[in-house]
């Protein structure tokens, strides 16, 4: 299949965004958003640095990529719309697993309704997927890091570690003893972003917005700068699996701190509008827990605050960052 | 260097687009486009396979690589607004060589005022860099493959064959005998995308446009194809540079055919409108030939013709195609 021949394969018969003009086949797409402003970023991930074929089948490389970029734009508060494809494939991959990464996106997509705008696939020697997304939020209600208030209280949703515990069972586990954790398994390979819930918070009149990607730990860093404030979080109101107990203590701590890819958000949000944040998880079926508190900046270097067994200790970006 | 500070390194302080709204820094960048239709497409490049640091510096593979990208924009009678960078360095490159990259890119966006919305720049083994390019045109305005009409003059902008000649020159010539062409190793290393022209291009009633990446034979192919003609082109009037003569004439006739990455236009318009572009070409000093005309498709196999000393020839799509 030559390069033409591919593109033709991914071209969608029908478009599902109603601004979407044309798709996939000229020089580049056109569309149209009159009344929304537009969202766009780019995630891009390499094999045995962000995925391996050991743990991952093509389908869920596809799908994880789309989910990982979907989850930056519910941190937005924003609507996903479109994606771009870059792939570099190494000449050894077969046309069918292209072709089955492809179907993960797609599959995630379709949950999204959304387009696929351009795709350029070259030859390489490793493979690296980059995915361009875009989508639309109303008028000035992006959701920024900046938008944390002293008094504000901290939330995340969903529960954290899931998919470090997902990446350990397949990678420490022969295969038959990995059936009980199946859910962790499925999390790792298979992530939901929070894009209803997100979407839902545009009716708040402010709240702060992240996604975990590189762990609460990174990520609660991140709005702190951007805001400038402190963060102060209880280690015990962090949400988890019931079955993350039959891990060791330290890793399960780990997992939840630092663990990321769980692609959850964090956010935070005033005291009165926080029963709006309750009611709008219990509409969209997401799980939605308090954590702790935003307070007035004193210190710079030590902007996150860990409280466990009244202990309290700084809590340092430990996100694994990349290009080091 | 983290991720974390080398995005802070390219942050801008000033936009100089109006509608950006939220450059690089936060999960996406937010944007406002009320009165225009929204362009974008993405384009990878792999070294070894697209460049290979042996004829191009960093400052070269970055100014290339969104050149071609920009150009995209050209073929849609576009104005090319924003970009977004992924880059997948190897270890030993250096942060030097890497920030080259991006100045090479910046500087290129400098001349079209456009602003970098995101970047993700993480490590492998082989340098990738994939562009995703952003631009507006005024609605219902964007320039299709499909808009060549019976009838219809082909024209191109500037020369072709010249990116093909530099390459041939980098990496046949001695360095002390390249020197005599630098004109040619300019227009490899440091193309020039044809926004100017492209953009005054709106005030015609009707034109289809594409850009020479992969080569003249392509790009026509892909114009009769999505438009249902055929193409006729002259061998004589295609233009090229009076040095390409010091070349032997089989080479250079492969150069101006098949070179590709000349980014220059290939259109076709009505003969009435044909003055307009002759004019518009004039006033943003853009070289453009009349090179041939359009017919009805008789034979879907064979939909581009060249003539040369009285021949007439199928002419193959004979660019270079990846993933083969």
């Amino acid at each position: 299949m030559d390069e033409f021949d591919f593109i033709k394969s991914i071209q969608q018969k029908n478009y599902k965004q109603p601004s979407l003009i044309k798709g996939v086949g000229d020089d580049a797409a056109v569309f149209r958003s009159t009344y929304q402003d537009t969202v766009t970023s780019v995630d891009t991930f390499v094999e045995n640095v962000h995925f391996s074929i050991e743990t991952m089948k093509p389908y869920h490389i596809g799908y994880r990529a789309l989910a990982a970029n979907i989850s930056d734009m519910a941190a937005m508060g924003c609507n996903p719309a479109y994606y771009l494809v870059s792939i570099v494939i190494p000449k050894h991959w077969s046309e069918q697993q292209l072709a089955d990464i492809f179907e993960g996106m797609k599959d995630l997509a379709s949950v999204h309704n959304m387009d696929l705008l351009g795709g350029d696939t070259v030859s390489g020697n490793e493979l690296v997927l980059s995915i361009t997304v875009i989508g639309f939020v109303d008028k000035d209600k992006a959701r920024y890091r900046s938008n944390a208030v002293s008094g504000d209280r901290i939330f995340v949703t969903g529960t954290l570690g899931d998919s470090a515990a997902g990446l350990h069972v397949l990678l420490e586990l022969d295969e038959k003893d990995q059936e009980p954790f199946s859910y962790f398994i499925n999390r790792h390979r298979m992530p939901t972003p929070r894009v209803s819930f997100a979407k839902r918070l545009q009716s708040l009149s402010r709240v702060a917005l992240n996604d975990i990607s590189d762990g609460i730990a990174n990520e609660a860093a991140e709005i702190a700068e951007a805001s400038k404030v402190m963060m102060h979080i209880n280690y015990e109101q962090i949400p988890s699996h019931h079955q993350l107990d039959q891990f060791d203590y330290d890793k399960t701590k780990e997992w939840k701190l630092s663990g990321g890819e769980d692609f959850e958000l964090i956010g935070t949000v005033s005291e009165k509008e926080w029963p709006l944040v309750v009611k709008i998880g219990e509409e969209t079926n997401t799980k939605v827990t308090a954590i702790g508190y935003v307070s007035e900046l004193t210190n710079i270097a030590h902007n996150v605050m860990l409280y466990e067994n009244n202990n309290k200790q700084v809590l340092h970006k430990s996100g694994y960052t990349h290009l080091k």
